[in-house]
């Protein structure tokens, strides 16, 4: 299955200079969305997952299908606001200004193995408040997986504590 | 599996008065979120679904897992501004206010069955919405299914031209 041929590029959104990588022609094909899902699973049927953790919005579309393969607890990261019990929070970085991520304290025990996945790897700013939300919890990141990953892009170097798999790569915006 | 013992009532979130029913307690666990999944996919087996349709973000957790189930495809409903290409909107009331969802003109085939889901049925604008979406782009709705239905409210009222399941049910704020 080549699921690149599914993903939509669509320039200058959400801003001028943008390639978005559309992911929902690839959703909602039920051939790729089942060869995307399979394909984030397979690396991890031996390897004890616990618990697959995932933010807001669109990590979700995988990442409870992917726990389900895994027989595994789904975890939703979230904007702040949003979970309503005691949770943890993480501020960071991004090109212009800053972005804030949130989990239930109650989510992960200490010692689980927990796979932080997300649709897309960009500048790994999420992913990587993500593993360190995880980490703060008493967890293992035993990987970090995207559907698609944007190597000119330094979201890999700043996951390289973790193991690090996509299934898709853009090299350049224009690719 | 009783799904209710799985969710956390949680009182006055997120404002005063409100009993917020949070599943992300059933998420976490590897079995309940089976067989929610199982639950809401069992009953459309034989039906033919092609698309399952979820608003964002937590009817993703359930819609991406029960759409590779039934071998149907995925279709994100969203928030304005967040779908890149041509997208269809809807505005609907709420209390206070107004709420607007938006879905892609080309998620869904003229004469498509269309499954709609999300974790909780309460006053039924969102579903509703989903469900007129659907229709506008030529789909039909084959049913829509729920997690947790608040029903002293009237979502089921709003619903009425509509096959509606649900898993559990709260019959009152205090249950």
């Amino acid at each position: 299955m080549d699921l690149r041929s599914h993903i939509r590029s669509i320039r200058d959104f959400p801003t001028p200079g943008i390639v978005f990588r559309d992911i929902t022609t690839l959703c909602k094909d039920p051939e790729a969305l089942e060869a995307a899902v399979d394909a984030l699973t397979e690396p991890f049927l031996d390897d004890r997952i616990d618990k697959v953790l995932a933010a807001e919005a669109r990590g979700f579309i995988f990442g409870g299908a992917v726990a389900c393969r895994l027989d595994a607890g789904f975890v939703p990261v979230r904007k702040p606001g949003k979970l309503p019990a005691d949770a943890l929070e993480r501020t960071y970085e991004l090109e212009y200004g800053t972005d804030t991520v949130t989990v239930h304290k109650d989510a992960i025990e200490m010692g689980e193995r927990v796979l932080v996945l997300d649709d897309l790897l960009a500048t790994g700013g999420t992913a990587r408040a993500c593993c360190e939300l995880v980490e703060e919890l008493g967890g293992l990141v035993a990987a970090c997986a995207f559907l698609i990953e944007l190597s000119f892009l330094p979201g890999r170097e700043k996951l390289s504590d973790y193991k690090v798999i996509s299934l898709i790569d853009y090299a350049s915006e224009d690719e």
